[in-house]
């Protein structure tokens, strides 16, 4: 039985960003792609448009699966300490070498200043993190573990820089328990109802 | 009177690195290279060793005068939290049409995942900077505006990553006054003498 046309694209993609998000959008040739993805370049033009559609396609597909985890994380989540640590401890808990940043942020740092299509791509995403973040802090205020008179926004924004930050930190080669540390000292940093910045996080 | 040949060099670095800043390594060939430093190939490769070298001594360069600016700007700061702020103004101040990253943080994302060298660097960058910073916050302590038994490692490493994040979400196009109010918060979450989140700053 022929596999079906939305499985191939699935996969397509799944292989094409994997390449972009190791090389790059620059350094990945239309050849490149060709070898990963197993179809020719003419399939990929039929099929995307090209280079850069495809590259847009795989961005958005990385937004979409990211945008559903965060949000049935955060809103199953009984307490927004420990769910953060777990969020941060999946970049921080990473080897080494096997850190390869967030596609997102890559993308941003490569292409926003020159490119105003990618730029308007990072916003919407920025808006969707944030977003989420405030509405998981919005749950955290209501049960009682954020002041209620806090800046659920600002607070939102915060962790989203944070977050953007952590990714590029733990590219640097940074190690975990230091990494760890400086996640303690952020997530403190928040407005908490009761905060205790030595307890154990 | 000829240019002196370190004058001259100076000026080919920083031709090259605003052409690299803008468009990230991969994306800037050669002849690119020859049009923005105004030197034929055949120069930049006798001066230089080729493109990478040319783009490793970029680095260095910006490296070593950001350290000099960093260390002679926090050495002299004579209170530490208006010379943060100072510190993140200066990138969340510019319109977002000016607000090309940070040349190391580009770096990194771009290449650092795959290239050993820039690894390297990244990380020689990271520790140079977090030094700078837990000297700044070890004065602060002596001037009693840090309080005594707190983490100064941690700190400085927390300040790192956030100075990261920035970087990235004012490349998202994130409005000045919500990341100012982000900095309040990333600010107040140092371990401050005397802390107060609401004061102004």
């Amino acid at each position: 039985m022929p596999r079906s046309k939305a499985f191939e694209e699935k996969l397509v993609l799944e292989k094409a960003r994997d390449l972009f998000w190791e090389r790059g959008y620059a350094a990945t040739s239309i050849q490149d792609l060709e070898k990963a993805t197993g179809i020719r370049r003419s399939s990929i033009y039929n099929a995307f448009g090209g280079k850069r559609e495809l590259f847009n396609r795989t961005l958005k597909a990385y937004q979409s699966f990211n945008q559903d985890v965060l949000q049935k994380f955060l809103s199953t989540a009984t307490l927004l300490r420990p769910a953060l640590i777990e969020l941060f401890e999946r970049i921080i808990g990473l080897p080494v070498a096997e850190r390869k940043g967030c596609y997102v942020v890559n993308a941003t740092t490569e292409l926003a200043a020159v490119d105003a299509e990618v730029l308007r791509f990072a916003a919407e995403n920025r808006m969707m993190f944030t977003s989420l973040l405030k509405s998981a802090l919005g749950d955290a205020l209501h049960r009682g573990e954020i002041k209620a008179d806090s800046d659920l926004e600002a607070q939102a924004n915060y962790l989203f820089v944070w977050y953007n930050g952590l990714q590029v930190a733990s590219q640097t080669g940074m190690p975990g328990n230091e990494l760890r540390k400086a996640v303690k000292l952020a997530i403190a940093g928040l407005e908490w109802e009761v905060n205790d910045r030595k307890e154990e996080c």
